[in-house]
């Protein structure tokens, strides 16, 4: 197979976009689609001072490299979530990765915060944990970047994370999530602030940014998390995965005409029915809840789990 | 595996519904997702009389079959498409169905009027032959029903057809087919007018009508459409399967969450942006074009045939 592009040896096929591409022009491509997707859903500009979460995984990464080559203003932030053997590995992916780009890193340890991920399992055993520590990651997520005054927070999703969602939210219709999902969260200043939330690799795929990685020789970390298993996200990845190879391109149009027709229709609706958020009682930050925030009521459990009996979550 | 009414022994499963049944209570089931379907959606009621549309499969007749048993007052109509051996055949499965139940049946010919399905195909080689012919198909079952004054229209859609479509609409994000997919069509008295259309059998999947049809002894038509191919609608239907497997009961969790909830908000955006309609110069039904609706351009493609080249179709 010949580069679409030069006409030298491909390295990477894309059925998706009729394309095969040799390394340099399989740069180009991703730089171009970075950029696109950056442009077409007006993300942020090179004014912005941008934190890049960083779990140590290939998106991330490849994420972080792409935009300081771009030049754009970029900061690392790590959540150490304090699972044995995975986290320091993690961690250590990330250290290597910024000490290497001179990319300047935010560590956050969970330990410190009395939110260990095991701690919190433990203390929450009837609670999925996979649910427990998104919530926690994204609360530090917005919490640095508020307090250290970034203008933007990115992360790393890619297509298929954000089509195995959006797939999972329309089985259900879930008017709420289906109106505020999306490459772009802006930023909320009431009742503690809502950082600007963007997504830069939305048209990009799981095989396109793990091919950059590599290509790139980015050292990653990749063994999964040792408490999640398989879940029904895994099966829509399957699913989704089959449909795109019957019909090339299906992925990304399903994801850029939700964004164009479908999304302006829900948000519609919800921006009438929104829920009332205040700030959190003890940590500021916003919550739907009367007094403390989620994360804050999973601390305060994790912290007197050796008191008594777990008090009700709501 | 024993019925989980009575506890005879099961002659079908349906993991779906969490339950197994014997005959006589899969019937009772059948008939209660029937009854089910008709009140929830508002569909009709005893004082409505009822044209159904049977194509001779085992969808149509079964609900011809309930509809009936049901003490609905329900007249059969036949479109004969004039395919050679799959319209004789398709005709006699309808015509001994009625026969045998006593079922009044309206049949109109597409060879008499001028549009039998192989002379379209021949006159129309560009475009594809089931859209044509579904449009036709619907051109009639709506023209019969309102001039022979039926307050309502029938067919047998099944939830997988209905999924099906749903999905593929889904899929595209077609705001317009989004707004108006569902198991009832309002009457609409401007343009020409449409008839009442309604889809009974939509809580009930593929599986369950044809164990209906087969328990009950209905002799329907199965064979294939000489001038159908594996189309993408096939492949939904697989990948739904393999969803409905994995996750039972997430068809009609689908659909239902769609009618309740995202039906709702699509609607309200196409009411505001509604196509303008007006009656067709020559059959006077509704249209959306400036003089002939479809089916009368199509008529006169296929009458004009032999005579010259093809009017471009807009």
């Amino acid at each position: 197979m010949k580069c679409t592009s030069c006409g030298a040896i491909a390295v990477v096929a894309l059925p998706s976009h009729h394309s095969g591409f040799c390394e340099v022009c399989f740069f180009n491509f991703f730089t171009g689609q970075v950029e696109k997707g950056i442009r077409r859903q007006k993300l942020f500009t090179r004014e912005d001072t941008i934190l890049v979460a960083l779990s140590g995984g290939k998106d991330s990464l490849a994420l972080a490299y792409e935009l300081t080559r771009l030049g754009y203003a970029v900061t690392g932030l790590h959540i150490d979530l304090g699972i044995p053997a995975s986290s320091p590995a993690a961690r250590a992916a990330v250290d290597g990765f910024c000490r290497r780009h001179g990319l300047a890193l935010i560590v956050k340890e969970m330990e410190a915060e009395g939110l260990a991920i095991p701690r919190v399992r433990a203390a929450l055993l009837n609670r999925p944990i996979c649910s427990l520590c998104g919530k926690i990651k994204r609360h530090f997520f917005n919490r640095v970047a508020l307090e250290q005054g970034f203008t933007v927070l990115a992360t790393g999703h890619n297509l298929d994370d954000e089509v195995a969602r959006l797939f999972s939210n329309t089985l259900r219709w879930d008017i709420a999530y289906l109106s505020d999902q999306g490459p772009l969260l802006e930023a909320e200043e009431g009742h503690g602030g809502f950082a600007r939330k963007v997504k830069p690799l939305w048209r990009l795929s799981e095989f396109e940014t793990a091919n950059y990685a590599f290509l790139r020789g980015i050292d990653y970390h990749y063994a999964p998390c040792p408490y999640s298993r398989g879940a029904s996200f895994t099966f829509h990845k399957k699913l989704w995965a089959d449909l795109e190879e019957k019909m090339p391109g299906r992925k990304l149009d399903f994801y850029q005409g939700f964004l164009e027709r479908g999304r302006p229709v829900f948000a519609g609706v919800e921006a009438r029915e929104g829920a009332f958020l205040r700030p959190c009682a003890s940590c500021g930050l916003p919550t739907s809840s009367e007094e403390l925030c989620g994360v804050c009521r999973i601390r305060a459990i994790v912290g007197r789990e050796k008191k008594g009996s777990e008090p009700v979550l709501p």
